[in-house]
């Protein structure tokens, strides 16, 4: 049974590749905010779950020929900051006023997940779900913050940090799986595998 | 400045990598037995502290003249099980045991750290400290366990449990840094090298 993660995040990639999956990579490009606008006032978890949803579809129907037997894992995380969503920053200038927010204080990080097994090529099963980490940002100094926006990684990512780079030296504790912060959460997604069928150590690579 | 892990670890070299140093490698070869029966009844987080600082200062003797500017980074993990301390596993029956106790509750992961700056290859400033995070296992499957089991990787780890590896699925949470249950915690580091006069920026190696 074939693997297929429907997201460009290299960081996701790279969660799953560590814990044993080597999932084929395929892009879903839907229009995330035409799908958002369909859900004014939507909580942050049905909008992140909605959009892991669309994705992992728009990539099942695409793949469904070429891999017919395969479950397809779909993921979108947003943070939240002082009652906010807040994806990327627009450049140097706002991930600098976000970090100054955020510095001391505590954002939570929410990531949909949707698994889709498909057999015969059409989707069979779905499971659907969410997960809320609280993350504890340090009250790092102007230096550090100077310091960790020249290196870019915090302009490339949702939220402004990460947990798996540089930014880790900033992130005091979290409350909750740090995969999801990084953007897929691990035992959620085992939990939905389960749901449609699929024990995620059917799925491992061979260690030796 | 030279960076020197005192630590044969390769999950720490690793966490360190990604967040952007690039340590040599000096391993300890500390008697941590007899270090401990020096401490009788001492609680956990003393204990890993102490191993941490044995270790590092070892290191630090050793590579004074070789890199008389440097930091020596040491640490000592072990995990706190229904109040008994646990390292590795004397093989899959005590990981079976272990994992068939720990599945549903938590336990509690103690690092110890100690950072030492060297100045014309002698110990000029120390700092020393620990950190505590809670982790919640998850109540995983007999088929799960066994798959898990198979890989060797609980085997080769104290408290019989990666989260930066396959053990990552069956951890469903965590209360603290994360990094500190790989085997060090990136915050506490940056806060000890704060306290030996040395910012962790300085030490990142160059992004492009």
């Amino acid at each position: 049974m074939r693997v297929v993660l429907a997201s460009a995040s290299p960081a996701r990639l790279s969660v799953l590749r560590a814990a044993g999956l080597d999932p084929l990579v395929e892009v879903a490009d839907v229009d995330e905010e035409a799908l958002l606008e369909a859900l004014p006032g939507a909580p942050p978890a049905e909008k992140v779950t909605h959009l892991a949803g669309a994705k992992a579809a728009t990539v099942a129907r695409r793949v469904g020929a070429a891999h017919p037997d395969a479950v397809v894992i779909g993921c979108d995380s947003m943070l939240l900051i002082d009652g906010e969503l807040v994806g990327k920053p627009s450049g140097v200038e706002q991930a600098r006023k976000r970090w100054r927010a955020m510095a001391g204080g505590t954002g939570e990080l929410f990531t949909g997940h949707a698994v889709l097994r498909l057999a015969d090529g059409e989707i069979e099963r779905v499971a659907e779900g969410h997960a809320t980490t609280t993350v504890r940002f340090a009250d790092l100094s102007d230096a550090e913050l100077e310091a960790y926006l020249a290196t870019g990684e915090p302009l490339a990512v949702a939220g402004a940090f990460t947990l798996d780079g540089r930014g880790g030296w900033f992130v005091d504790g979290i409350d909750g799986d740090p995969s999801n912060v990084i953007g897929i959460s691990l035992p959620l997604t085992r939990r939905l595998l389960t749901g449609v069928g699929v024990g995620v150590t059917e799925l491992w690579t061979p260690t030796r």
